[in-house]
């Protein structure tokens, strides 16, 4: 069989007495204090050292936000609570779930095409700036805020005319369902403002997932640009400015790691250069998947070795009932390999071609395509990278009736 | 913008008082009773009428068993037990929910090729059938069943070498985690009986969601012509052929029902030819989504209407958290709408041009693109027909913390 090339393994996932170590425990250590199989993992250790390097990368003016959708395990919240500026919620369960962190509710927005009259109302009663997404829910959100006597804290979400370029997903250029296209936002601000809201400024999210320092760098430029004409446009300045996110991390075979250093040297110099009107404006990037993607991985077991017309399987007991996008079945078009891993045997020569599959009895559940990997067999444990972000929640735990995974955080 | 085509809605779906009726309750009516959307409603009037022409059109000697994973709420597999002949399960978590509804074990069978020995404990001390997926899991079937001092009923799942053709899942053809290569099937039947295994037979299944009755019938003459040699091989009779299932429904423009009947005249001609050594054999197929899937319909409601750069949005409340494989991201390359209706103003002409999305803060959340439907504002309920199989289970509910859908049999 033909060997099928993994994705690069995330810096930091080093061997303990010959097996994967997390936080300086070794896989089955982790496996055996949780008891059960599958497992997520988050590492403490990756959260920290990936928020230093932003720190150490972006202008100090600029504040990182967390967009809980990536991972809303209470723990990672908890965690990045000290390390981040502010929290990016999607909807009313994600600001319950900030809320269960007594995360002060002014360090947090609430962005998503459809919100409902309830979520506005618990998010204007409890303080949360919301990213206006159309003049409907602008007009809803100010008549809730008139019927509760509550002030709503309103920014615009921007629907701009480009886009990032290489980005996993797109969410600006050309129509879309997101935000309010940008030569309306200065009228709808305008009546923001004069319907006595609090204004919080703007919300520009362009695109996710890209590697590239130079695309990242050309929208920010963009981004900076836009908001700029438009707080001319309005004719206030911006006390706020999301300026979207869109740092990606390697997946893929080939996948190089971003320039930090590149993004944040060119930001460094957007920044310095923008006009005294943005002095006392708050600027923050919006992150998710880069803060908490390389953090996480999916341990689980191996529970069948069969072979079939030649070609071996090890069969786990984990799946895309966790890991759909380590499938290949969430918005991917061509199916290619996650990193992964033997994590009982992380020092073995790889010396077998195998497909590492989940448990789920359909042909969708694969995990890795003739990999060569280090000898594996039944009770091995099988490591899944770049499962921080968009894995648990992003998956369909209840499909088949295997349950969900546990998660931990060491 | 260019209009682009809905998906076939099934049969049965009519209009009262203008609006969508399921189970002679009008969309409105429903909503209110389940007091909230998004909503996924199951019509029993649909499950009966599809198992009444089933009945109709099948050989009497041939049984249907439901695959529970299709569908598995609990008032579902409650109304299917009188229907059905058997259940088939996919874990333990399933097994579960046939024994809640007190289904006697003897008519569920458990295929799935990661089974773990707890599982298998579960099913062997239940005394429901293994469809055993390899040479490794019979011997810890076998272990288990000692240990417990229960004897194990096992089936053996067959890797067939043809496929079915034409479906959208192939489970057969070929190097497959499945079942066991045919070639060896004979050597483990005989090992299984000797060690004093209850032998039950065996399983093929070779592919799911075909819309050719030619490929199902074709498929199901390999089946029995294999489960024949087969039998031969192991030198005793089988005691039940699983025939697998692969019975597909209508979901995209251009998708023609399955013509049952000429299924059912073929199948009945092949048993009426099959050999003495048959005649105490239990036939049956497996059907999931042909049982369930065109019974259920998913409700959500309008929570904006936008227009960004001359595209109208309505935005709902639902989305790709309930209807993975509508919104196109579940196993598929080319997204295309499924049958999208407004229920609410069900009799109205169509006339507007929409892009009818989710309330995801995701481009991937698509319920119907550049869809011609009749009016529709705020308020207005969306109904996204064939949700009755792998809707709500095979969808990330946890995704973005909008929370599970409610469900409700009519």
């Amino acid at each position: 069989m033909k060997t099928k090339a993994l994705g690069p393994i995330p810096a930091g996932y080093d061997a303990l007495d010959g097996e994967l170590a997390i936080g300086g425990r070794t896989a089955s250590d982790l496996v055996a204090s949780a008891r059960s199989t599958p497992l997520f993992v988050y590492s403490r250790t990756h959260l920290d050292r990936r928020m230093a390097e932003l720190r150490a990368a972006l202008p100090k003016r600029v504040g990182i936000n967390y967009a809980v959708k990536a991972n809303p395990h209470p723990d990672v919240i908890a965690h990045m609570e000290p390390l981040v500026d502010g929290f990016d919620i999607a909807s009313s369960g994600e600001l319950a779930m900030v809320q269960a962190q007594r995360i002060d509710p002014t360090r947090v927005s609430f962005a998503g095409p459809g919100k409902r009259d309830e979520e506005l109302e618990a998010a204007i009663s409890a303080g949360v700036t919301l990213n206006c997404e159309s003049e409907g829910e602008a007009a809803r959100s100010l008549h809730i805020g008139q019927r509760i006597g509550k002030t709503p804290r309103i920014a615009i979400r921007v629907n701009p005319d480009f886009e990032l370029k290489g980005s996993g997903m797109k969410m600006g250029g050309g129509a879309k369902p997101f935000g309010v296209d940008a030569e309306r936002v200065p009228a709808l601000a305008r009546s923001i403002i004069n319907e006595g809201a609090d204004w919080r400024g703007l919300h520009i999210f362009t695109g996710s997932q890209a590697l590239s320092a130079e695309a990242i760098s050309e929208t920010q430029s963009n981004v900076l640009k836009l908001a700029e004409k438009l707080s001319g446009d309005i004719g206030e300045p911006l006390p706020k400015l999301n300026m979207g996110g869109g740092f990606g991390i390697p997946y893929f075979p080939g996948d190089e790691p971003l320039d930090l250093g590149a993004v944040g040297s060119a930001l460094e110099r957007m920044v310095d250069n923008l006009p005294d009107s943005f002095d006392d404006t708050q600027l923050c990037v919006e992150l998710g998947r880069y803060l908490v993607g390389e953090a996480g991985v999916y341990l689980c077991r191996v529970i069948d070795k069969k072979v079939s017309h030649g070609t071996t399987y090890l069969v786990t007991d984990g799946g895309l009932h966790h890991q759909l996008a380590a499938s290949g079945n969430f918005g991917t078009v061509v199916r290619r390999n996650y990193p992964v891993a033997i994590a009982s045997n992380y020092s073995g020569e790889a010396q077998d071609v195998v497909n590492v599959v989940g448990c789920l009895c359909t042909p969708l559940d694969r995990l890795a395509d003739a990999a060569l990997l280090p000898a594996a067999d039944v009770g091995d444990i099988v490591a899944v990278f770049c499962a921080g972000a968009y894995g648990a929640t992003a998956s369909p735990s209840a499909f088949l009736g295997h349950g969900a995974a546990t998660e931990l955080l060491v």
